[in-house]
């Protein structure tokens, strides 16, 4: 078992979402997570899905995946070649005491403060899984009120595929 | 019919996102963007959805929603009083004459360049839809090879809900 990250082309029509995501159910996959989006051309999407998977039923799946109709394409991305990343909202008890501390750590992370209220700061950050974990646990002892993530996306490394 | 934001805690169990995808598409909605992952409690995720919905369409739906197992809480968060964000990684055609050009406007942007090879950039960038639609508008003359997007993410505004 090993985590693979999966890039699938799809048609934007409705039910397209809910059969991809049923085939991997219906497997006994859980998906550690799922993007979805518009691509540069409106009529198309893509779905980045993160699942863990032994190699040989990574192969069942794309092949059921390319049967069902919208699909267009799907790319097994390695991790090692290509370009991974998600972005995270938290929100965090911020006690005028502590407020100095959480910037100064939100700034060594890059990570930017979006709002800001009596009791809360909340900050973007952008990075892979390792970034991301790293700063939420500096973060815990404050209290962490509300987390969300939108789940990896990626894209193969630009050199693939060149002359 | 109007744009919203669903903030959907669930149970992170297999086939959860099957069951809530399908509420969708068996009522007709088309989603226009989904992100699920963990939150800071990796036994339970936060999906986030985009859809266009009438009022009572939606009513109807966030009803039915509770009515599944695993689903936690849900949220219809108010854009104006939400922070959102999402996540777009652009691979962009990139000859030696233009790489400077396209720096430069990823830099007006705050977009960071995450990958580089002979003939392409790869950017990433977060932000609400329109920044990375006019940011989009100018790459596209260049040619955009690959665009990936996580997806809307939204918590509501901190100030909400405090004394």
């Amino acid at each position: 078992m090993s985590k693979h990250i999966l890039s699938v082309l799809v048609e934007n029509k409705p039910g397209v979402l809910t059969r991809v995501a049923g085939l991997f159910s219906r497997r006994g996959f859980n998906i550690d997570s799922l993007a979805v989006g518009e691509t540069d051309d409106p009529t198309i999407s893509r779905m980045t899905i993160v699942a863990d998977a032994a190699e040989h039923s990574l192969e069942q799946i794309t092949k059921q995946l390319y049967k069902l109709v919208n699909v267009l394409k799907i790319s097994d991305l390695d991790p090692k070649e290509s370009v991974q990343r998600e972005l995270v909202l938290m929100k965090v008890n911020a006690a005028p005491t502590t407020r100095a501390e959480i910037v100064e750590t939100a700034n060594i992370f890059r990570a930017n403060i979006v709002d800001v209220s009596k009791n809360t700061l909340t900050l973007e950050i952008t990075g892979d899984k390792d970034k991301i974990t790293a700063l939420e646990d500096l973060l815990k002892p404050y209290g962490i009120k509300e987390f969300v993530r939108t789940g990896l996306i990626a894209l193969s490394r630009g050199r693939l595929g060149e002359g």
